[in-house]
């Protein structure tokens, strides 16, 4: 695998890994079309324990069987495909070694009474899975976020021990969070921040809005220009080790192809590595998926 | 590392704590400008799981770099570095060796919908990233102050099993605390006197204001004088077994400079041990910041 | 990384093993000049161990620094590094991720008083390092083959276990066993079947000659052609499951390059998958060394 | 699963057994032509381990393949199949539930110094590959006797925890045994008992000679009559349990079909359970087993 | 503690250990008064164990007080001081943090019937201790090799995934090797290679002499010039993963004091990292023992 000097250079943020996990952050940045040039396109499919298979995959039918998204990800040449448990097993001996995966090993459901996650799977699944990373998801401002983040402390710490890479999805929510603050720049900046304090090595956060939510962190926004994405986005790998993070947005709802190309030139532009874009791609045929992948590679190269 | 008469004779007593634990307690009173006097400043960047990145770094913006703190720390000549695990990660290669660090081990933030705090990382953790001590918040009075305790009798046993020092702090909150009581002289010096039952080695609190604040201590302070913070600073030396125990305090918010060395001068006349400094160091340019932890370094040393 | 339809059919072959396990066996596969051909040319650099240094780098000397063999692996396109842990470890960081790796466990050395081995490192150091596969040597024929096969077993499930692949080196030797008997080509067979049997997912035996060693087994060759290596290489093959696992056959000692070269023919028109050659590379200067593997890779590829 | 009256009453006699190891005894008992006869024909493929691949399998090249046997046990309509580690996993895929496996977790070869066995496989392995039995053999009477004894306990003791069966091959050899001896009735009987003793469920021993072996036993046979193999049979039944354990017999070297049909009329005359044959099956040409196999198990139907 | 630029290049070759690991070789490294130089001089003191307390301790009779050796390490300004559990803890209290310990984890005596070592200590002692390093003998030539091979392998990996570092006494000793073996040029490098290939982070081994022992490594030693000690000690650090490895070199038995000071010369010309020097030192008088101590700092810091 050709490790790309952008990629050393990345790689030598993460102090104190083992080469283990350093190995297995570059099998991610050297994988797919953008290899080497330190960006990133993830497809994640965890919609359909989220919000189950429906409301997921009915727009698209192909999409019901795990087999598509693993050669939608190749296929389209991203540098990694993340799922959970299921999902990933039914595929993995198909594809094995063909895409880096991460094991999503916490979810959600629409059915549930509480706004938690269930831990649904580990580091041993992972290693017989041969994937590259677990995936973990807190809610930052949910009334589990202290058992949600200890949870992640003794996956990451299981993890790194056995050479796996560990990513993030940071998504505040919570009885004090309205729908514009779960978006909002400071707290975006802020969940970006508590991954990497607890040792995240990738970082999925959803795209910032101009909103400054907490009340207490007005003052320290009082200067700031949040006029575009690429400044907001700007500011949350600021607020991610001065950018010593890899840090990847979050594609959110399905919406129409120019708003998805320009916010991934807000991405772009603000020093972002990346999207991690589900919904956006298996909902459409795949021929359009494809297009729109391509397209967004391209601007991730700057040729777009 | 020369070990001087001060601190052997402060080594003598933590009875009972085998020498791994009291070579690290030597090397953080050992290290830097105040190396062997029994004095200590610490550097804690902890603000931006409490506060956000932005409350935290924007006022000085290199301060979003993890490395910045290490820099400072060292340069400024400072006792020891205390942060939460990503931070310290995030250095400990570059730094190897030369700082003590203390691995923040739990923390809250702003978001969170309970006054507790999250475990976010352990003892194995530490030792791989050479600390010499664990840091842990509890918040005596709090709904959540037993769990915490019980939380932090864990992580103190095992800590001491692997030579480790144990750093707590003591911040008093909760349901019967008023803001006032948070600092009141009693509380304070009762928050010491538990740390110190815990096991601590050493404490951080805050300075105390002239406030007693529970109604069933008042006339055990009938006759106290807390006219001055050295005196209030001594009674809380005293509670924290006659004085035999470091017990550092909190710079609290940013404010004046002259506001800040008074109450450094307080604390060494009221025989306190030290001050751990954050958001009044980090948050200004690295200059002042240098002359600012100058000067406190130089007062501890009678010099000013 | 790309898996050929070819690479998808062997990885078919080792039923009952988890997709991490395929992924690593993919993994080395699909590395280098040959990826994806099912042959493979794999450096293996155990002499320091087993011969010492001088013996085996001063032909050589750049060859006494660890980072030279990955340099050599990785700029030759080979398939994989196989060294002991300290070399392994030695250049981990440096080049973590840009071939495949696999860890040595156990070694012996010229200065030991019994034909054993020592185990020297494991399955857990191999996931830190981030290796691909452990190797493991057995002698079968000796004292201590029993013991060795324990060891083996032992290593094996756990290695499988955590995703990882599996290389026996399997060199008869012992007692009963003269010069001639250690590369006879019923022993090699032999060692093959025996290290396949054992659950290994890549096999290394000595180039067969034409002799018949065990007098058991003389009637069972009696009709045998085995005048050509590639006669007696395709023996090997069919003893390893009718050639359902990747065999690798080493090199030998030091050569002029036409006996290299001729051998390498051999095992590719015997249907062997590749070469396993240490001394006759890195005891050359770099530029004919990489000259020899270019050539050798050609020969693999069917244009030499 | 169809579970006759038979086998019902056969699986009475393992009391103290868990159900789970009964219904894998059961699956044994009903599977193929016999079942729910209460006889059993089991194919058994060692001998690549123990005489190496060209002795074993170049009477018949295509057994080189392990599949081959898997479909020879299958399409003959045998009870089991028997085999060590990397014989039984590949196939273990193409043919998971088609037919019960036996993991062979001990094994010699030709090349041993010492008439012992490696431990090759355990019960995890045996779990993970969907085997109904481990098999293990014991040499009572060789210097390796008690060692064999205790590692069969272990592997009993953990077999049984896990509702596996335990098949014991008890090969009595060694100083004080002459080849006579090896198949001596009153020897042959002790093994069989040693291996009931031992918690075996399915006992495997070698066909009973008219020959009484050790002195000390020659008055216990002084009234015995041995002049036929039935006879000698329905001694060695009767020496495991009155017959209330299930002990097929090995079919020994390769010989011509009158004999190995006689051999078995003797074995269900007498009341053996069953055969175990392996070399005179896989070393003829496919069709020819066939052929023979139907024969025996038309034997064991009484209707030959 | 002050990291020197040498000293941090050096730990750039330990890769894949933790900051932990990295930061205790550091402390041995920055210790002293060869503080950041890449040099050290170190104290052990296993005689006592190896040879009994009146041929180690009777020329000097202060010295059978454990306390002494710490004294005289300190006072002298060494790097580290290496003993036995019961000499290590028998002030450890006393001079806690003062000097990096090495626990030398094994020990052989002058009772023994066999030329082994005994395990008398491990991690857990040693991080209760306060130690940087644990330190392990091998005999590599001796029957025991491969065992204290394995057991050095458990305890290093032990020690790592415990922050400390790991100290090998490389020894060659065995029935193929006659006294003039011992200290051969071919058979200490072979010892240091040994040693770096298991994981040493520093490796001792004694003064080569100009013997070449191994016949099989004549033909490698023809062109070798190893008339002087500085050469030959270049050869030993080469073989250190081309003195990618920290090697010092034993004093041996006692000499006078300008052949001790002859032997410092050649091993720092000839690019050793430094002396550890036992008997040499503890058997003169105190003051003695500190000049002589004196003019080796001096000599490796180039003024002598």
């Amino acid at each position: 695998m050709r490790v790309s000097n952008t990629v050393r250079r990345m790689l030598g943020w993460y102090e104190g890994e083992s080469p283990g996990t350093k190995a297995n952050i570059a099998r991610i940045l050297c994988t797919g079309r953008l290899a080497g040039t330190g960006k990133v396109v993830i497809l994640p499919v965890d919609q359909g324990f989220e919000h189950g298979p429906a409301r997921s995959f009915s727009p698209n039918p192909p999409a019901y069987d795990p087999h598509y998204h693993y050669q939608l990800a190749i296929q389209a040449g991203l540098n990694a495909y993340a799922a959970p448990l299921g999902m990933i097993a039914q595929g993995a001996d198909s594809y094995a070694g063909q895409i880096p995966t991460i094991l999503k090993v916490n979810s959600s459901n629409s059915l549930a009474t509480s706004k938690d996650q269930a831990v649904t799977a580990g580091v041993k699944d992972a290693l017989r899975l041969g994937c590259a990373a677990i995936g973990f998801t807190i809610y930052p401002g949910s009334e589990y976020a202290f058992d949600q983040m200890e949870e992640l402390r003794e996956l990451t710490l299981e993890a790194k021990d056995a050479g796996l890479a560990v990513v993030v999805w940071s998504y505040p929510r919570g009885p004090n969070l309205d729908r514009a603050a779960e978006t909002a720049v400071d707290i975006c900046a802020y969940a970006a921040q508590m991954a990497a304090l607890m040792g995240a090595h990738i970082i999925k956060v959803k795209p910032p809005t101009e909103v400054v939510s907490l009340d207490a962190a007005k003052k320290s926004y009082a200067g700031f220009d949040g006029s575009t994405l690429a400044k907001r986005v700007a500011h949350v790998m600021q607020s991610s080790f001065a950018g010593k993070r890899v840090v990847v947005f979050s594609g959110g709802e399905a919406k129409d192809l120019e708003g998805v190309y320009e916010e991934v030139r807000g991405i772009r532009d603000g020093g972002g590595n990346g999207s991690i874009i589900g919904r956006n791609t298996f909902q459409r045929p795949k021929d359009d998926a494809m297009a729109m992948l391509n397209k967004i590679i391209e601007i991730y190269q700057g040729k777009a």
